[in-house]
C-alpha cells in the first residue's frame, strides 16, 4: 500500500456540474494534478444532464478553479484542456448509459487507457440507485481493468432505503468495488484516533470503564442551514450528522484494536461497537430546532425563516443523545453525542473525562473541589490533542490548579491536507480502510431508525446557544454535563 | 497550616557572614520583609565568629543586598537596620554561648519579643555537633516560646557519621523541632510531584510496574567545581548530590499515597522506599571524574587541574546507579539515577517511560520502530512537564512520529518563588513536611554506605559528555539508555 501511486485511470464523475465537483473535487484534482501525484494519462469524464461540449465544461472549470487564487489560471487552464471531457447522459434510460459506455470506451482507445475506472456518484440520494443499475444494465460494473464506484453521503435516509442502496449496488458490484464516503473519515485526527490510541501504550491502557468516566462528542456549528435548504429540509441533523460523521467518530474512539492494519479487520471492529450499542429509547434523545438569536453579537433569523424552509418544518438542527455501548471495555460508560446548527462556535472534539482520584488528599481547609481530567481530541477547527490535569499552584498553600497540556497539529505539521484529498487516493489506490461499508452503514441506520420513525418532540432553541435545555438534563440525569460550553 | 501567618521570632543564623547567609538567605529574609510577609517584630541574630558589631554587620549585609538590583539600597538599608543584630560566638565554649543566650534573652526582652526561635545553622558539617551541643548545654534547646533548629547539608558523610549527628541533635531536641533542610524539597516541581501523582486518577493508574518501563532521574550540571574545592574534595557527587536531592526525587516519585497530608504521614511513606530498593552491589555504580573537555565550545580544566583540588584527587564528580524497588509497585522497574558536574546541559529532570505496545499494530513496509511513550518531570532549568507521544504524520501513508505535549510553570505562573523562601516560611511555621526526618535521613545513608566504603573504580570522562561510557554500559545492560542526551 506505501509502493507505487495510482494506475492510470478515468474518473468519471456523475454531478459534475454541481457543487460537489466544482468548489471541492476539481480543486483536488487540479492539485493532485499540479503536485505531480495525478496518474500519467488519466483522464476525467464529467457526465451531467445538461448537454455541453468539452469546451464547455472545461471553461465552467477553469472558472470554478478561477475563485481561488491558489489555482492560477494559466495552470488551471493547462490542466482542464488536457485532462477534463464531458459526456451528457440526459436521462437514467438504457440508451443513454449505452451511450456513455460508447464514449468511455472511445476515450480509452483514443488515449491509450486501459480500462480502469472510478465512477464517482457526486449526486443526491435519488439518483444513486438509477444511476448504478444505469451503470450495471450498460455493463459498467465490469470492465477490462478494474471498476470502483464512489457513493456520496447520504447513503439512504433510513435502515429501508440503506439496505435497498445496498441490494442495487450490490446486485451489480462486489463490496470492495463500493467506496461509500464519509468525508470525516479523510480529516488527520480522525485517522491519528487510531495511531493515538493504538501506537501509545499508555492512551490505550486509560482507555476503558476502569479509567474513563463519560465520553462527550460535539460537533458544532454557528453557521445555520445557509443555501442547503431544499437538501436539509428533507434531511435534519440526524441524518445529515449523526448517522455518519458522528458515529463513524464513535466507532473510532469505542472500537477494539483491530488484528491487522487492513480494511476489513478495521471495520469489522467498527461494527462491532455498533452492534453492542444498547438501542436507544426516546427519552434518551433530544431533538432541536433554532429560533432566531445572535450569532456572535450579530442577530441571526430562526431556521424557520430562512429561504426554502416550510413555515412549520419539524426539521431538527439539533440532535443530543446518551448512549451506552455494552460491552467488556465500555459497560458503564455513558457516551454523549451533541451536533447542532447555530452553536455557539463551530468545533468538533471528543473529550474523555478520566474518573476522578478515588480520595482527595489535598482537602484542605477551602473545600477542594476535584476537577476530572480529561483527554481532548479537537478535529476542527484546531486539529490536535489536549490533557487537562491538576497542578499545583505556586506557594506554599497546597492549592491546585486545572491547566492544559496541548498538542496542535498545526505548530508542528503546517495546513494539513485535504480531506477529500486523501479518500481521492485512497480511491484510486483502491483501499477502502476510510470507506464505510454495507453491514456497517445499516448497522449506523439501525441504532437510528427507531428515532427516525418515532421521533421526539421538536424543542426550539435560541440561536447562539448550545442548544435546548433539555440537552443539558438528559445527561444531568446520568451525573454528567457537557464539557464544551 | 494555611491560617494565619508566622508568629513573631527571633531568628538566629549561625555562620552570619558566610556565603549561604550573605548570598542565599539574606535576599530571602530581605524579600519577606519587603513583601510584607516578616513577621512583625520578628530580628534576625547573625553569629559567626568574628568580632563585629550590629552596625558593621548591616552594613556587610547591605553591601550583600546591594550586588543585586532586584534589592534597592534604600529598602535593603531599612530592613537591615530594623531587623539585624550581631553576636559574636568566637568559639565553642559554655562561656560563648552562655553570652550568646545572654545576649537573646536581652534582644527579646528590649523587643517585647515573646521567646520563640529559630537557630539557623548556616555551618560546615564539623560544626553541626558542637553548635547543637553548645546549645543545648547553654539551655537554648527549650526557650519561653517555640525552639526550631535548622540544619544545612549536608547531614553527615556516612552513615555513622549522621547517625551520630541525629544522637546529638536529639539529645537536646525532639524530632519535631529540627528540621534538616534540603533546599530541592523546596522547589516547587518537586512538591507539584504529589499533585501531579494525587490529583490526577490518569496519571496515579499508570504509575507502576504493569505500565513503566524504567525511570530515569539526571541532575546534570554544566558547571565545574568552581569554588568549592574545598569542600568538594571531601564530598563528591555521592554525598553532594545522590544521597540527598535526588533521593527525596527518587522517594517522591516512588511513594505509595500518604494516608494524609501530615508531615509524618509523607514522610512515613517515603522511608518505606528506602527500606525497598534492593542494597546495591558495586557493579551497580559507575564513579566518574572530569577530566579536560569543552562546554559549549569552550575549552576547560579538568577537575585535577582545578585551584584546590589534589593532583591525584579521587573525588568522583559523577555518579550513575541503577536501582531495584522490591515493592508491589516497583518490584522489575529499574531506577537509573545520574547526576555529574561538567555535563553538556544543566537539566535536571525525571524521565519515566512507559512500556511499549504489546503489538505494533502500525507495521508497514518500512520497518516500524515502536518508540515508548515517556512522561519528563522538568525541575531546572525549566518546571513543568512533558509528554512525549506516537503521532501520525499527516498524509496517506501511515507514518508514526514522536511529539510532545508541554505544560511549562513559567508559561502560566511566570517566575516561581525561590525554594528557600518557601522552607523559610515552613519553618517559621513549624511545618516539617518539606524536611528530611532523622530516619529518612539514615536510610537514605544506609543505601549508599556500601559503596562509600568501598568505592568502585573511578573513571575519568572529558568535560561537555554525558559521563564515562560505563555509565551506558550500566543501564544497556538492563535493556535501557538514557533518554536525556
Amino acid at each position: 500500500m506505501d509502493g507505487a501511486g495510482p494506475e492510470p485511470h478515468l474518473f468519471v464523475v456523475f454531478g459534475a456540474t454541481g457543487d460537489l465537483m466544482q468548489r471541492k473535487l476539481l480543486p483536488v484534482l487540479h492539485r493532485l494534478g499540479t503536485g505531480g501525484r495525478w496518474p500519467a494519462g488519466s483522464l476525467v469524464l464529467g457526465v451531467a444532464r445538461r448537454p455541453m461540449d468539452d469546451a464547455a465544461f472545461r471553461a465552467m472549470a477553469v472558472g470554478s478553479l478561477g475563485s481561488d487564487p491558489s489555482h492560477p489560471p494559466a495552470s488551471a487552464r493547462a490542466f482542464c484542456d488536457a485532462t477534463l471531457y464531458y459526456q451528457s447522459v440526459p436521462d437514467e434510460t438504457a440508451a443513454s448509459f449505452a451511450q456513455l459506455r460508447a464514449r468511455i470506451e472511445r476515450l480509452e482507445r483514443e488515449h491509450g487507457l486501459r480500462g480502469n475506472r472510478i465512477f464517482y456518484l457526486a449526486l443526491p440520494l435519488e439518483a444513486f440507485g438509477p444511476t448504478l443499475t444505469g451503470l450495471g444494465d450498460a455493463g459498467l460494473h465490469a470492465g477490462p481493468g478494474w471498476t470502483r464506484v464512489v457513493v456520496e453521503k447520504p447513503f439512504g435516509r433510513d435502515l429501508a432505503s440503506a439496505e435497498a442502496l445496498n441490494r442495487i449496488a450490490l446486485r451489480y458490484f462486489d463490496e470492495k468495488q463500493i467506496f461509500r464516503i464519509d468525508h470525516y473519515l479523510g480529516k488527520e485526527t480522525v485517522q491519528n484516533l487510531m495511531v493515538f490510541r493504538f501506537a501509545n501504550m499508555f492512551i490505550e491502557s486509560l482507555w476503558n470503564r476502569e479509567r474513563i468516566d463519560a465520553v462527550e462528542i460535539t460537533v458544532a456549528e454557528s453557521l445555520g442551514v445557509e443555501g442547503r435548504a431544499p437538501y436539509y429540509e428533507a434531511s435534519g441533523a440526524l441524518r445529515d450528522m449523526v448517522q455518519n460523521h458522528v458515529t463513524q467518530i464513535l466507532t473510532l474512539v469505542a472500537m477494539e484494536p483491530p488484528a491487522t492494519r487492513d480494511e476489513d479487520s478495521i471495520r469489522n471492529e467498527k461494527v462491532k461497537v455498533l452492534q453492542s450499542v444498547v438501542p436507544l429509547a426516546g427519552d434518551d434523545v433530544v431533538r432541536g430546532q433554532y429560533a432566531a438569536g445572535a450569532i456572535a453579537g450579530s442577530p441571526v433569523r430562526g431556521y424557520r425563516e430562512e429561504p426554502g424552509v416550510a413555515p412549520g418544518s419539524s426539521t431538527e438542527t439539533f440532535v443530543a443523545l446518551r448512549l451506552r455501548i455494552a460491552n467488556w471495555r465500555w459497560q458503564g460508560v455513558p457516551f454523549y453525542v451533541r451536533t447542532g446548527k447555530r452553536m455557539p462556535a463551530k468545533s468538533t472534539r471528543v473529550v474523555l473525562t478520566f474518573k476522578a482520584p478515588p480520595v482527595t488528599f489535598f482537602q484542605t481547609a477551602q473545600e477542594y473541589r476535584a476537577n476530572p481530567d480529561r483527554i481532548s481530541i479537537l478535529i476542527q477547527p484546531d486539529e490536535g490533542f489536549e490533557l487537562a490535569f491538576e497542578v499545583k499552584v505556586p506557594g506554599r498553600e497546597l492549592r491546585v490548579q486545572t491547566h492544559r497540556m496541548k498538542f496542535h497539529y498545526a505548530d508542528v505539521f503546517g495546513e494539513l491536507p485535504d480531506g477529500y484529498e486523501t479518500l481521492l487516493i485512497d480511491v484510486m489506490l483502491g483501499d477502502s480502510t476510510l470507506f464505510v461499508r454495507a453491514d456497517e452503514v445499516e448497522a449506523s441506520w439501525r441504532l437510528y431508525d427507531p428515532i427516525l420513525r418515532n421521533p421526539p418532540p421538536l424543542l426550539p432553541y435560541p440561536a447562539g446557544s448550545w442548544g435546548p435545555d433539555a440537552a443539558q438534563a438528559l445527561i444531568a440525569a446520568w451525573g454528567h454535563r457537557w464539557f464544551l460550553e
